[in-house]
């Protein structure tokens, strides 16, 4: 069987939020670019990733033992540590230098654990699309324990759906938009090209509040106009951050963002699972009643309310497009993102796969004679 | 990937009854040979059918909304009319020619929503299979809400079923049929080739009648022996349409039919889903006691009980079929009439598929590179 | 489609325990090496194993009635003899020859069913690798209802986790093992290659008794160190079969079996449903309180608990390697046993094929052109 490869690997990936190996056994098991690891955390509190599969005959590391440093694999005994390599074989003295999986590099920032899937080597942790509100508590508030997602669904459609906010006045009227205006007179976008994606800013002018937004402000602001900015980046392989402001509305041209009325700040991560299936993590910050626990809830009900809305379209556009090999997407204005996205996001993987052939890195492999099945 | 026609797409297909479109939304979501399409009511009582994939990003138009005669996709508010042409897009003026679904010729006759999944051009409503009872109140009473079952299983294997009604002895001994004697005694078939499928007549003799009429007659008919003939007509695709008639036995000879005691009509409506998937929709009327509810109660749960008896066995018989690609069925006697009607398919499949060669319509398509996922 | 041999057809396999078949109808329908087969005992108490698929239109003959020792399929009324000959086909006098199916030998003994799924000519029932102590009730009590668990595993799986008791330590630490030093410290295997497979010894000296045996013993005993031995013949293609005793530690040397304190002894059958899924059948016999059902039943709770720990590894170990097909498994010292019965199968396999070859019977069919779907 030959395998083209499909993911950009030599990027960091969002993989796990740290509480998340905040159980008794301080592990867990996560696919990532239909690579199924193990991820655990040390006695010292660092992180460290593995191939979820012992060298010896395929059982889960992940049902294993932390100790110190290391991870026990619990079927035979075998003792792997952070690099990968078999350091204890129970009942047996010689340990052979093939007794050893994968490792990868992995890195904590904003409460996020980061595995980066490709060359080892390359893995540099300043490249990380850190998100300083995360862990700016000065200044910002979102919920604790950070919130995860399943999507039946390729990441690159939950990317299409954060690249065109018009989807915003038609899945989400009720909850996160207001009004289906948004989708005729909001101002339209600019877009502009990232090294590593792009920006985007919408402007929706003198509208009112948004069902989540209203439902955290006062009584006495519901019925003011308001100019509402989204102001986005979006990074390769899909890591999208937002900042949104509501002021009052500007009487005349464009309001300017010098003082804004209140703010937003949010972080979407997507990280495909395999090429069906997605992770999705997000936190969403607001920069005003710090301290009032129900404006924190209540934004994280509605945000979680409004990303299910989206769930179950782009859920039901990925059950289609499965159904429908030959579909051929028709262009419309509001493209012009995701057009950019997945152009730049083409050219990564297609220099990686060109890097890859060049170097004698073959993405298909021989049938395996030795298979245990 | 190469597609290979394996569906006659010239012929009408019952979709939907029509209170299966009385709903909030006034759609319906369900896919006929493997596509799928959205049902929809328009503000004037008419219906429509469009292929269930926006042409934009594929998310489906079922989750849309009905506006007048058109049909709104609610992701990014592209709006359809009943040909399949978008007519507005939100935030745009210029739309493109081809901005558009595939719209299919629809019908309703008896309560049912008939489409047409071949070339518009050759679709004529009057060759239709219409069930003149179903919409014949003075003389026929069946249940109102029209019954639907779907079936895991091809939907030809319904057809034979139906085609032998030696099953009804074994399947349904103890409620359709009576007793195991309807196989070794009742008279053999007359089976007469139509146009568009067959006809069979079936008579069981001087025989007690059988549980689920004996229920609906009185008591003092009970032990009266009768005559019973099914007098059945079945059309490519799958449209089954029978009289039944039962009489004081005649004492000998042939019992005629002109003057039967009670007499049943039933249609059986079988719509391919997919290869392995059908959708079945039917109705069961009485001439007698036309307004006592509690009979046509009984028959409508005699019948359910009947055909979830036959479900269960071609159900498994499809999965034996599905782990048996070499099975090869051997012939009896009582497989003449489904013998016949599958001739009867396979010639118009192959027609069609001959006609489409010789006009360039392909049936396998090119690999699509501007696909989604 | 063209079907590779993956299976040894030529032995005996364990089918079902006879009570399994105590039903109202005296059948069960079971897959074996991809099989369907039906089971059904006759009304003189006889075993018949016949493919589970009419050669009519392909309905479960398990649906199905016995008469006599027969099997009539309910579908039509097709009526099969034990030889899976049809014998009578209702409204129809004449029976062609080619009116059949196939039909398997089968044997019972020890309570269990046995059936062999290659040339009939060659099945001999005293091959069947029998296991006297199901059937001595004057030395032996096990369960009454002989166990069965389904397994979504290859059955090697299973072999090889039998064939290395060093997981005793790790999987079942609380359960059978006691404590982790089993894998460190147990005397090194014995491994001694038999006709149809391989017998293992394996000690391990002056331990505690492990959780399962301590339950059943007084509490006298407890603290009393014990030198264990596991005794093991393990035979083409999945008989497990073994010999546990617990004697006081012997103070020097190897302990001696000749006045064993207590002893068991365990059958498992492992029977290929699929190639990724197992019948799995066992019982769990003691030779002390042979009256006390409260021992009985102890015993096979605990090894049910044991049991259980194997199958959540082993099934994540089936779906690791269904996910990795080009995983390469590597070797350490406690993998011998498996090698050895691995190596042994695997030749019994090439001979089948070999044979099969050049008698002519193809193991790849043509493509059926009459298929029902």
């Amino acid at each position: 069987m030959s395998t083209q490869q499909r993911f950009v690997m030599n990027t960091w990936y969002a993989a796990a939020w740290e509480h998340e190996l905040d159980n008794t056994k301080n592990l867990l098991a996560r696919k990532i670019c239909d690579v199924p690891l193990v991820f655990y955390k040390t006695a010292d509190d660092a992180y460290a990733a593995l191939d979820d599969r012992c060298c010896h005959r395929a059982a889960p590391l992940s049902m294993g033992r932390v100790e110190a440093s290391c991870l026990r694999c619990m079927y035979h005994g075998i003792l792997y540590n952070k690099a990968g390599k078999v350091v204890e074989i129970p009942g047996q003295t010689h340990i052979s230098n093939n007794m050893k999986v994968r490792a990868y590099p992995v890195s904590a920032k904003g409460g996020m654990i980061w595995v980066w899937m490709g060359d080892a080597e390359l893995a540099n942790p300043n490249h990380i699309h850190d998100f300083p509100p995360l862990v700016d508590k000065t200044n910002w508030r979102g919920f604790e324990k950070e919130a995860y997602l399943h999507y039946q669904a390729n990441w690159m459609l939950i990317v299409d759906n954060l690249a065109d906010f018009t989807h915003v006045a038609f899945v989400h009227t009720n909850t996160l938009g207001g009004s289906e205006s948004y989708a005729y007179e909001s101002v339209p976008d600019e877009v502009d090209e990232l090294d590593t994606g792009l920006a985007i800013k919408r402007w929706h002018k003198n509208s009112a509040p948004p069902p989540f937004h209203q439902r955290v402000i006062p009584q006495a602001e519901h019925d003011v106009s308001l100019d509402r900015l989204n102001d986005i980046e979006m990074h390769i392989p899909g890591v999208f951050l937002m900042k949104t402001q509501f002021a009052p509305a500007a009487p005349e041209g464009k309001s300017d963002a010098s003082d804004p009325h209140r703010e937003y700040r949010n972080c979407q991560y997507m990280t495909p699972e395999t090429w069906n299936t997605t992770h999705f993590f997000w936190n969403y910050l607001h920069n005003f009643d710090l301290d009032n626990a129900a404006t924190t809830t209540s934004l994280k009900d509605s945000l979680f309310e409004g990303f299910m809305e989206d769930k179950v379209v782009i859920e039901q556009q990925q059950l289609l497009l499965e159904q429908s090999p030959d579909f051929v997407p028709r262009g419309i204005g509001g493209d012009k993102a995701l057009t950019v996205f997945r152009k730049k996001w083409r050219e990564r993987l297609n220099e990686e796969v060109a890097d890859n052939a060049s170097s004698g890195e073959h993405t298909s492999r021989p049938v395996n004679i030795r298979a245990l099945i």
